[in-house]
């Protein structure tokens, strides 16, 4: 039963030149997760009656289901509306993080709940052998352990940490040493045997935060990154802006000071110097003498600690400084704040929000009430990156497509 | 004659709603200047032989001509090619420059060939009432003087020098005093009973460089204007992105030194202090003890005076730099510098690019030949504003639409 229906979906899913009404609601399914009729006719342009015999239709087939959904604009006090989504059981998604000495693999199914989560430890200069062989195998292993059938992966979705070429090849800015050059699709497709889509981490995270988390609805914003290393994304017309190197949003690699220290992509004085969590682990290890991971030094400066609450304070004013700066470039109305420092909540927000509000262009006061852009944390902030990977499957986008 | 012409395609023109094909065709011929068949095509979606039989068919009213235009692609040693554009008798446009103590208004056929081109001059603070009064006499008077009717004016296109509100109103970091809040459309569409068009001049200057100029043919790419003021404007898809409060592209106001001199925008240390025409200007004229306009500068330093070549080179330093930023932020494949300090030509974009080199993230040794950013002077260095302003009606576009 549920290998018929995947091979329904994938009909439906894959079928990219035909522009049918049916397809098209599929795609609206799940691009969006759980969607009401009205809404996939707006974003399809169907009309209303169409969309509902459509679904009626994918009902019967057993492709989509009916979900309960909060309703959260309308003021009728938390009233469970009925939306669509695409029956769980269709289909599953493998997303990919590779990351630095580690690779961490999401298997969720098409409505995007995670059904496994693993990391895998390697060295930290694997290659793209050792890495192809690896995933197969832990890939292999996750759909026996969960009793799925391996046909009923729909596509295998890619994050990596650096830019990734319009081609497909991870550039040399990338924080993957020995990966440079490489074409993802090529050492891929062959060994998982099915389709590869795949994108620049911070991007994957807009898709995570756009599809599901902190940006829904949004069609405009810019996810900027705070982590072990500084990204991010910008959101504009619902699309993540790629770039002609695929190095849109390398927001961690903007010059703050032309004589500061060198940085491990070649310049100097790069944002991400000064901070970014390693910078921060850097600092506390220098004052308390021990390691101490960014989680440790938010718990501390949360329970009172001013050092603490001083060297996250720091990082938020020169963080609102650069996103002044991107504002003044793009003028995004909404900032999804994304990464490991994302979980000190205010104590970054707060001064990263005055101090944009001190260096923008377009002052609160000159906008009307509400039309000041917001500072919100993402929701994904531990594996936004992986679950964008799943979401690149369900779009049917990313770089390779 | 030229009447019938201009309802017939005034008809076609502003039936936004019927995507009939003819209408598409006529769309693309006004938004692109001569165009073959085949590009038609392509930027449509019709089928070829569906694109011949219009174009033979508005041929035979009148509404298109043929054009000879030279092959530059093809290895045919410029053997001129047949293309199509509207019939330049079919209809005129105006654009208009909203400046400081000026309104400039550029008279254009629909092929976008320049009938008239005048400067009023007024008083530095001139209002709404002032201008709206001014320029319904003088559009009346260039009709008259070129014995055109104005009843073949399809829309007048309005460039402001300042970020305009996706409402249509001017923001207060205009450089327009008295103008903050003024909705466009309002006080000019009774005036002129015509259909207005609005952007910011950068981004009209863009328009004009995507139509007809140094970016013809580019889909993603970034204008930067070195002017009076410093700003630009970001082209991604095809299109001007304008940002939340249409302040997108202000690249004049990018923080370069915290510690910096105010700038007019109320922040310290923005871009346009260090590298505008103003503070070259301003320099000189402390050297020289008597004023000097940047057309002086630039010619001086031309004839080998080595002050103001380092002057010019200096401000290049300085834009390189913050090119490199806005290259991390969108990455752009080709930079179109504007305004009147690229009349300096390779005196200002030398060291302009050996800057960009030296802080851009993505090197030149990253990519492939020939995939390094391009950096060239605009077309339009004296008018980009006025003639994008005119691309606005063409393309149809623009904030008010």
């Amino acid at each position: 039963m549920a290998n018929m229906i995947s091979d329904d979906l994938r009909g439906l899913f894959y079928e990219r030149e035909v522009d049918s009404p049916v397809a098209k609601v599929v795609r609206a399914l799940s691009g969006h997760g759980a969607v009401s009729t009205s809404q996939i006719a707006r974003s399809t342009g169907l009309a209303r009656s169409t969309v509902s015999t459509i679904l009626a239709d994918l009902k019967r087939s057993s492709l989509v289901v009916e979900v309960e959904v909060e309703t959260r604009t309308t003021g009728s006090a938390g009233r469970p509306a009925l939306a669509h989504s695409l029956n769980p059981e269709a289909g599953t998604c493998i997303g990919i993080l590779l990351g630095l000495g580690e690779i961490r693999i999401i298997l969720a199914d098409v409505a995007h709940s995670v059904l496994a989560d693993v990391t895998l430890p390697l060295e930290s200069h694997y290659g793209p052998e050792k890495a192809t062989r690896v995933l197969r195998h832990a890939i292999d292993n996750l759909y026996k352990e969960h009793s799925l059938p391996y046909s009923g992966l729909l596509g295998v979705g890619v994050a990596v940490s650096g830019p990734l070429a319009p081609s497909g090849k991870v550039m040399r800015a990338s924080m993957l040493p020995g990966w440079a050059g490489v074409d993802l699709r090529g050492i891929f497709e062959p060994a998982l045997e099915k389709p590869i889509f795949a994108d620049n981490e911070s991007n994957c995270a807009a898709l995570a935060e756009m599809m599901w988390g902190a940006a829904t609805g949004a069609d405009n914003f810019v996810l900027f990154k705070l982590d072990s290393g500084v990204g991010g994304a910008i959101v504009a017309g619902g699309k993540v802006l790629s770039g002609a190197a695929g190095a849109a949003g390398e927001f961690g690699h903007m010059l703050v000071d032309q004589h500061g220290p060198l940085c491990r992509c070649g310049n100097r004085g790069c944002l991400e110097l000064y901070c970014s969590a390693t910078t921060l682990e850097a600092e506390a290890r220098r004052l308390l003498g021990r390691p101490a991971p960014v989680a440790d030094i938010i718990d501390m400066a949360s329970r009172g600690d001013v050092g603490f609450q001083r060297l996250i304070a720091d990082a938020g004013d020169v963080a609102g400084r650069a996103l002044a700066v991107i504002g003044s470039v793009v003028n995004a109305p909404l900032f999804v704040i994304s990464g490991a420092l994302a979980t000190a909540g205010d104590l970054l927000l707060s001064p990263l929000r005055m101090s944009y509000e001190k260096h923008a262009l377009i002052k609160r006061t000159d906008l009307a009430q509400g039309e000041f852009p917001s500072f919100v944390p993402g929701r994904f902030l531990s594996n936004d990156n992986c679950m964008g990977a799943v979401g690149l499957v369900l779009r049917h986008s990313g770089r390779l497509t």
